[in-house]
């Protein structure tokens, strides 16, 4: 295999890994991070008339994901670098991941949390060891915050998805589920910023060239399925969904990654999730965040496409309000 | 290894399976069990000061561990007994599992149930394939039912845990655990009718005698630790607690082997459960029944006993009803 070609950091204008450097990034993070199970189930498979492989990321370090790209940021920093700390703005799994990952080589960790955010996760990303930083709750207060954090201390900036160290380290967990369950005909994957679907779709069709790669994204925060029906991203919106995950907007290498790889996406409504996270916990016994419940929520809509397939279904996260849950 | 001495049939006077047997029911069940991952939590440890290794038995097939004993017992019939079926009294997981085992086998599965049992549960096991008969929610009645049944269809009787063939089914999960985890110096499991304790005992101390064998009993049903103390089973007891995996009477092989292995108890209380439930849920993203509890809540109440030691913890079941949860 042609490496020049694996590690295309220029698509589409923006910046982007290649298979090598998730690769790469698969034996950097081997130590910190968990292997999580892939789970199945004859009552799922039953329902969805498919064979469903769940990959557990909320059984990951800090119950997402998010450990993977955060872990694979810090380990590629240069000794210099890392001296100096990472930060970046996140009050959400993102946060408390960088956090975690920081400790795992014993630097810094810098997060600008705004007013408002939920207590308890500013509690865990304490305890995790990051210094918080508070800011009004606007996207131009935090970037004003994080660049003023950054001109302080000399940090470098690990953005929660349009990072390329970030992208290689999410599309760990795709190598490890195609590893973990065989040849699969199709993956899905919650798009919020598309830091992870972008990962997936790298690694997944670095490794298995025919691989569909789906997004799942709440009808309230739809603008991914929007940018690519108009052609080009879509940032003006208002998020409305309880799938606190993925508000975010899109990214600019994500929406590149998107078009490369030709992703289609199908939307679901927050009362189809809620449904899909109520059947994940009472037939997986797992504890999953509504974000996560998209993917099975997508899989139960577009029946048709996914029927009698060997399907992959990423479980992004299990950090769960125990005392208010939806339903 | 003396084979006459492993395959101990009579132990006190009861039939108790030994180490051959274990071995045996693992190879019997591979096909058709879920190997449970055995799942660890920083947070988790810093609470106890231990490094606490959890096997997920929720994510067994069935949601229960119960799957090990019935599939084991299924499967140990000869052609002739299984062509008449099984049959045993269990509203909850056992019966479900048996159900469950049965199908394996393409055989026919009858489970006596009391009135007033919850009906989520009974619909599960008809899903699951086996034939309902209702009685009165009495021994008296469940025990005439069962053998009304044997009577009329020639099934065998195959009881949640006084039976030789379940618990060295259910000591299978002890093999796994110490494979998994390599070598520990504590193992916790619930005790409630003595099957999952006598299975972990005789599979534990057969390959690693040292082992440690702790028990973890609701205080609001605790014969297993009277009977203990008193050197005879305690069988005039009325159950009062939420564990209602928990609610059964300790067998006589069962009592047999407690003795035997020298099995200490620590009960505690359903508040102390309900507590570490809640651990569970948040920490390790499990959905496990408040039963599954008592192993955390004892290990945190009985801090000193499993200081700084390598400990397995047997999470037994994850079936709840979601719309009813303890907090």
């Amino acid at each position: 295999m042609n490496e020049a070609k694996t590690r295309a950091t220029d698509l589409g204008g923006a910046a982007l890994p290649g298979l090598e450097d998730v690769r790469d990034a698969a034996a950097r993070i081997a130590p910190y991070a968990v292997v999580t199970p892939v789970l199945r189930s004859a009552a799922l498979d039953a329902l969805a008339g498919a064979a469903l492989h769940f990959k557990c990321e909320n059984l990951q370090r800090g119950g997402a994901f998010k450990f993977r790209g955060a872990c694979n940021a810090v380990w590629s920093l240069s000794a210099a670098e890392a001296a100096r700390g990472v930060v970046t703005h996140s009050s959400g799994n993102h946060g408390n991941a960088l956090a975690l990952a920081a400790a795992t080589r014993g630097i810094a960790a810098h997060v600008v949390v705004p007013e408002g955010a939920v207590q308890a996760k500013l509690d865990a990303i304490e305890r995790a060891g990051a210094i918080l930083h508070r800011c009004a709750p606007t996207t131009a207060a935090r970037e004003a915050k994080a660049a003023e954090v950054q001109a302080a201390t000399g940090a470098v900036l690990v953005h929660p998805y349009a990072d390329a160290r970030v992208i290689a380290g999410q599309g760990t967990l795709a190598l490890e589920l195609l590893a973990q369950a065989g040849p699969l005909e199709a993956v899905v994957a919650p798009v919020g910023g598309g830091g992870l679907i972008a990962g997936v779709a790298i690694a997944g069709h670095g490794v298995q060239p025919a691989l569909a790669v789906h997004g799942a994204e709440p009808a309230g925060a739809d603008e991914a399925a929007r940018s690519l029906a108009r052609g080009e991203r879509v940032t003006d919106f208002v998020p409305d969904t309880l799938c606190d995950g993925l508000r975010g907007t899109l990214g600019v290498p994500n929406f590149a990654a998107l078009r490369a790889h030709g992703i289609a996406i199908t939307t679901v409504t927050d009362a189809e999730c809620i449904a899909a996270m109520r059947l994940l916990w009472r037939e997986l016994k797992l504890v999953v965040e509504v974000s996560s419940a998209t993917v099975l929520a997508a899989v139960l809509k577009a029946r048709g496409r996914f029927a009698g397939q060997r399907v992959g279904l990423v479980l992004t996260g299990g950090n769960v309000d125990l005392d208010a849950l939806p339903w």
